[in-house]
C-alpha cells in the first residue's frame, strides 16, 4: 500500500488566493483551478471577466501539470515542431495542455497537486499560477 | 441587445458557503458547484472527503438546473419510465442530470445561475443545494 | 495537506490474481481492472476470451466503485425506475456504471481503490470482483 | 474467413515484464500497455510512480502502433510540419499518438499486437517498449 500526500481543501484556497492577488495586480481576470495529485479537481474560481473558454483550460492545465509533474510551459517547448513530443497536445482527448499556465505543486519532492490558470497570455497565466504556488510555499513555511 | 442578470464571483462564494455549512451540519463532505445562467462554471469546491465521481456530477447538476430552470430532482420525476421525458438523462452526452442536488438560482423571476451538489444521497444533495440558495436569498435581502 | 492510503502495484496484482482464480473456477473469461482511490487505472488484464466491450466496462466499474465507495451493484439498485438515482448511469459521459461487477477496496475505513470485472453476467462479475477483494483481505491479514 | 494471429494473455505478460525490467534498469517508473492486433487492450500495468497522464497515453500508443504497424516514433517524424501526415496526431479524437513509446509486435510478418509505454522522455519510452518486444522475441525463439 502506498501513502500519498495530497493538497487539502484549505491548501487549494491558499493557492487560489495567491493566484487571484497576482491576477488583480496585473489586471487580468482569470480562471483558476486546483487539482489533486490524481488530477481530480479540488477547487475552481472564475473571476468576473474570466473567459468561458478558459474554464476547461484552467482545469486541464492543473490536471496536466499534476500528471507530467512539470509546467505546461515546459510541455509547450517539447510540443513545438521538430521536437520529439510534437503533437502531444492532442492526446487524452485534448486534455493534455501544452500552453503555459499550469504548474505542479510540491511538498518536498512529492507532487501533491497542480494549479491551472487561463484567460491571459500564456506568460501571464504562468506568472499567476506561479504566484499561487509561491503563496502556498510561504504558507507551508509558516506552518513549520 | 439583451441585458442579463448573472451571479458574480462573490455571489458564488455565498452559495458555496451556505451549502458547505449545511454539509458540515449533516456530516457529509460534498462537491459543490456554482454555474452561471449560461451553464458555465463560476466556482467549485470539493470538501475533503467529497467523492471523485461527484466532481463532474456537481458541475453538471449546476449546469442542468441553470438550463432547465428548475431542480434536477424535478427533472428526475419526469425522467421516470412512463413519463414524457423518460430518457432525457442521457442527452447532451450525459450532462443532463436527472438526480436531485441541482437547483436554479433566481433574482426575482430571472434565473441567474445554478448550484449543483453531489456526494450524499439525492435527497441530502438537494437539501445542501437548497441551503446554498437560502443563504444567497438572505444575502440578497440584506443588501436591499 | 492530506495523507492518503492507496493500492500499490503489488496489491493490484493480488486483486487480479484472486479475481482470475474465481473466473477460472466458474469458467468465464473476464476483463479485470484495478483502479486507485482517485479512479486512475493501476492494472488491467483481459483473459483470453474476455469480451472487447468489457475492457472499458471493467475499467469504468473500478472507477465507479472507487468513487461512490460502494458496489456498482448497489448503484444499480438505486438506478432502477422509480428510485431517486434513476438515470445516474448515463452521467459522467457514461463512465458511471450501475451494473454489478465493481467493488471498492478498503483498508480499514479508507477506500484505497476499486476493482471492476466484466464479461459474465452482472452477478458473475460481482462474485469475481468479490473474490479479488477477498484475496486482498487475506493478503493484508497475513502481512499484519 | 480469416485466421488471425494475436497476442494472448501470457504473451502480454512477457511483454510487460520485459518492459518493466528495462524501466527499473533506467530508473523511470512507467505505464505499460499491451494491445491486441485489433487495438483492444489486453493488459496494463502502472508501476508505482507512473504518471497519471501516462495511463491513457500508454494505452493509446499501443493502440496506434497496432494500427499503423510501425512505431509511434516513426509516426512522429511524418507528423512534423512540412511532412505529409502533419496533423495526424489529432485524428481519432486524439488517440493517434505521434510520440515515441509505441511499437507493433510481430510474429513473422504479421502484426499480432502492440505495446505502449509512457512516463519518461519519448526516447526512454521507446527504449522500454523495445525491451518488451525483445523479451517477447526471445520467448518466441525459446519456444520454437
Amino acid at each position: 500500500m502506498l501513502t500519498i500526500n495530497r493538497l487539502d481543501s484549505e491548501d487549494a484556497k491558499i493557492l487560489i488566493e495567491g493566484a487571484r492577488a497576482k491576477a488583480l495586480e496585473i489586471g487580468v481576470d482569470m480562471c483558476i483551478a486546483v487539482n489533486d495529485e490524481g488530477g481530480n479537481l479540488i477547487a475552481f474560481e472564475r473571476m468576473d471577466g474570466g473567459k468561458i473558454t478558459s474554464i476547461g483550460l484552467a482545469i486541464d492545465k492543473g490536471f496536466t501539470a499534476s500528471g507530467i509533474q512539470k509546467s505546461t510551459q515546459a510541455l509547450g517547448e517539447v510540443n513545438q515542431p521538430g521536437k520529439p513530443a510534437h503533437g502531444i497536445s492532442s492526446t487524452l482527448g485534448g486534455r493534455m495542455v501544452a500552453v503555459g499556465g499550469g504548474l505542479p505543486v510540491f511538498a518536498g519532492t512529492d507532487v501533491i497537486g497542480g494549479i491551472g490558470v487561463s484567460s491571459g497570455s500564456p506568460s501571464q497565466d504562468h506568472d499567476v499560477a506561479q504566484a499561487g504556488v509561491d503563496a502556498f510555499s510561504q504558507y507551508q513555511n509558516n506552518k513549520t
